[in-house]
C-alpha cells in the first residue's frame, strides 16, 4: 500500500487588485502548488509574492500553465494548433522558472490548467506537444497527470518524471474521467467520505469508479481546491484525516514510470 | 582605438498576424538582436520563430522586455513600482530564456525598451531596479546601456557585464542625451555620414556632441533600426563601410568594467 | 436580373502600431466596410482614423465584432456560451456605434468575423444569440449573413434587415459552403474568372456551386479581399468589369425578407 | 441649504472570474453607479450584470472609463496624447450606452477613473479631450467632476451638464485637494464624524478644508467606497444620518453651471 502521498492546490490565481482563493491557508496544507503563470491568471507581482510563500513553506512549486484567455480564466476551450501550443507552454514555463528562482526556489513539476487540461486529458497529441515543450525547458521536470487517462500514456511514452494525480472530492467514471458536475454524487462535500475514498484508492493503487470499479494506475498526488472557506476547511480536514492513518504527506518524487 | 564592435538591432516585434519589421534581413546584417517578449510585442510564436533565425545566424541573442502596453507598443510612460519593474523584467527575461534554450541558443544580453528604456535612462534607481532583477535570474548576462547616461553608471556600481550602446544616426546634445528628433540634423539618413560619425567615436572612445563636445564612454555596440526599407539599405550600408575601415563586427564580449 | 450589389472588406484591422491591409486603396473600391472593434483587432485610434475615412469617402459603416483573442486575430475557435457571445456583440457594436458618431457617421451593418462567423454559420443557435444582441441595440441594422446558410435562415426568422453576401473569389460546395482552400480550385485568383461567376451569379439569383448546382438566394453583396498588393488590383479589375457590365454599385438598401 | 444630494459609488468593477467589491450592497444604498467600461475592469459580461442590477433598482447609470490597463486596475499614470484619451473615452462610453441599453436602461453619466482621473482633476487640457468626446457621443450626458478643481472649470467653460463631487471620507487641503492618505486625519473611518463634515459642507455650499477654509462649490454628489464589508456599513450609516437631517437623497439632475 502507498503510505506516502502528496497535496497539490492551484495557486496564484489573483490577478492585479483581483484576489482568487485562499492561497496562505491553502500553502500550509498542501505539499505541492501549482502556481498561474500569467496567461489566464498571475500576473508577474502575483507569481512573485505566490513563489515566495511557497519557497517560505517548502511547498513543491509547479508551473500551471493555461490559454491565453484571461477574462474566461483558461477555462474556455480554444483551438491552438500543437506549434502554438508547444510555445505557450515554453513561455509560461520559462517566466515560472525565473520568477521562481528570483523567489529563492525552483519549478520542480507542471500542470496543464483549465480547458489545456481538459482537452489534452483526451487528447494524447495535444498532451504530447505541451510535455515536450516543457522537458526541452526541462528535462527532468516532473509532469503531473490526470491518473489513468491518455495523459499518463504520454509521459509513460516519454519516458519522463511524472506524477499521478486524483482528485479529492469527485466521483469517477467507468472510463476514468469524473462524473459530471450536475449528476448526484458527483462531488463529495464532507471530508470524511473523501479521505475514506481516497484512503481506498491509495490501498488498492487503482481509481475506484462510481461503479465500484477498479482502474489500477500510480497515485502520487491529491487534487485539493481551495476557492472559498469551505474548501479550506475540507483540505485541513482531509489532511488530518490521512495523517491520522498513518499516511505521509510530502511531496512526490522524481521518477518515471 | 577599437577595432571591433557589434551592431544591434531590435526584432521579434510583430505579433499575432501583424508584421512589423523585416527580421530576416536585418537578421543578416546585425550581430545582436533585442528580442520583444510578449509584454508590448511578440507574442510566444513570434518569439520562436525569431529565436530560431538568430541562431540559426549565430547572432547574440538579447532579451528586450518592455512595458505592459501592447496597444501604446510600450512606448508610453508608465508609472511602475520598483518591485513592478523588477517582477516584469524577471518574467519577461525568464520567458526569453525558455523560448531561446527551446530554439537550441541562449539569452546573452538584456536591452529595455520603449518607455522603460528611456525613463530609466534618467532615473538611476529604475535602471537598477530591472538591472538587478535581470542578473538575479542570470549573474552572467551582459547588461546593453545607453553609453554614458545613468545607466552606465548602474552597471559599473553593480559590477556586471556590460555593454556600452551608441545610435548610428542620431545627433547627440552635450550631457550624451539625443538631440530631439524634431531639431535639424537630429537625424542621420545618410550612411556615410553615420560611418564617418561612428568612425570617429570608436576611435576617440567618446560620444561626439554635436557641438563637438567628447563624452568619453565605451562604445561596445551600435544600434540600428529596422523599420523599412531605406533602414535595411541603411543598416547594409553603414556595415560594408565598417567593414571596409577594417573594423570587426563580433558580439560584444562578455566584460564588466 | 439583380442589376445593383454591394462590395464589401473587412478593415480597420490594424492594431496599436501594427498595419494590417490597405485600407486607402480598399476604400476607394468597396461600398461597405467591415470594421473591427477592438477584440480581435482595431483599437480605439485604429477605428477612429477608419472611421473617419469611411465617412469621406461615404462608403457604409459595419461593425465587425470577433472573439477576444487578440493574438489570433479572431481565428481561432473558442467556447463561449451564448450569453457571453451576445454581450460581446452589444459591446463591440456599442463601441463601434459611439466612433463611428463621433466620425459624423453611423453604423448601418454587422457582420460576424473570424472563428465567431465561421461557427455561427453553422450553428443557428449562436448566430440567433449575436444576431439578436446587435438588433436590441439597433432594430434597424443590416445584418450581414453568408447567403445560403443558416445564418440567413435566423434573419428571415427574426424578420429584420439583412444582406446576403457571397465571396469574390472563393469556390463553393453543393452545400454552399467553400471548398476548402487546400483544394484545386478553391481559389480565384483571376478577376475576370471572378467577374464572370459573379454575374451568373447575381444573373440567376443563386449561387453556382463547382458542380454546377445553383443554390437560391439573395445576394446583396460581395466580399472582396484586402491583404497585399494584388489583392487589391484585383478588387479594383473585378469592380471595373462589373460597371462595365452595366452593374451599379452602391450600399445594400435596408430590407428585410 | 442644499436638501437634497446624490450618492455615488464605483462598481462593476469585477473582471472574467474575480469579484471585486459588494456591488449588491451597495446598490441598495446609492443612487448612482460609475460602472467599469473594460479597460481597467469589468469585461462585458460583467457590464451586463451590473448594469442589470442597477436598472432594477432605478439607480443612475455612470460610464466610467479608465486607461486600458488591466494588471493595474487603471491606477498607474500612462502618458497619452489627447487624441487616444478622447477615442478610448468615446469607445469605453459607446459600449457602456450599449450595454445599458440592452439591461433596459441608459447612461446618464460620466466619471473618470483612476489615474486618469487624478491625472485630468489638474490638467484641465486633458479633462477637457475626454470631456468634449463623451459630449460627442451624448451631448446632453452629465459629467461627474471633482469640485473645485480644474476639471470644474472645464464643464463651466464647455456649458455642459455637470455634477460637483465630494468625497465622503476624506480630508481636503486649502487647494481642494485631498490630504495625502498617509497623513494623520486624511481619512475618516467613522459615519457620524464625515456625515457631519458634509453636512456642514452641503448646508454651506463649500468644501470645508482641514484648515478650516471655506472653498465655495458646487456639491451634487457624495463618493462613498465599496471595497470593504467596513465600506459598506459606513456608506449605510452616512446614508441613514443624511435621511435623518432631512436630506433628500436622488439622483442629480441634468444641469449645467
Amino acid at each position: 500500500m502507498t503510505r506516502s502521498v502528496d497535496l497539490n492546490a492551484d495557486m496564484g490565481e489573483s490577478f492585479g487588485p483581483w484576489v482568487m482563493g485562499n492561497d496562505v491557508a491553502l500553502l500550509n496544507v498542501v505539499t505541492s502548488a501549482n502556481i498561474a503563470c500569467g496567461y489566464h491568471a498571475g500576473d508577474a507581482d502575483v507569481m512573485a509574492t505566490t513563489m515566495a510563500r511557497a519557497v517560505q513553506r517548502d511547498v513543491g512549486i509547479g508551473a500551471h500553465p493555461g490559454f491565453p484567455d484571461l477574462q474566461g480564466f483558461g477555462r474556455r476551450r480554444m483551438a491552438l494548433s500543437h506549434e502554438e501550443l508547444a510555445n505557450l507552454v515554453t513561455y509560461q514555463l520559462g517566466a515560472a522558472r525565473a520568477m521562481a528562482h528570483a523567489a529563492g526556489g525552483r519549478v520542480r513539476h507542471l500542470k496543464l490548467h483549465g480547458a489545456l487540461s481538459n482537452m489534452a486529458s483526451a487528447d494524447a497529441g495535444m498532451a504530447r506537444a505541451c510535455y515536450e515543450a516543457a522537458l526541452k525547458v526541462d528535462p527532468d521536470i516532473i509532469i503531473m497527470v490526470l491518473a489513468a487517462t491518455p495523459m499518463e500514456q504520454v509521459v509513460r511514452d516519454l519516458g519522463c518524471n511524472w506524477a499521478g494525480e486524483i482528485f479529492a472530492d469527485r466521483a469517477y467514471e467507468d472510463d476514468a474521467t469524473l462524473v459530471a458536475r450536475g449528476k448526484p454524487g458527483a462531488v463529495l462535500h464532507d471530508a470524511d467520505a473523501a479521505a475514506e475514498r481516497i484512503l481506498g484508492m491509495l490501498g488498492e493503487g487503482a481509481i475506484i469508479a462510481e461503479s465500484g470499479k477498479r482502474i489500477p494506475t500510480r497515485i502520487d498526488t491529491i487534487c485539493l481546491h481551495g476557492d472559498g472557506a469551505e474548501a479550506v476547511a475540507m483540505a485541513r480536514a482531509l489532511k488530518a484525516r490521512l495523517l491520522a492513518e498513518g499516511i505521509t504527506l510530502e511531496k512526490f518524487a522524481r521518477r518515471g514510470s
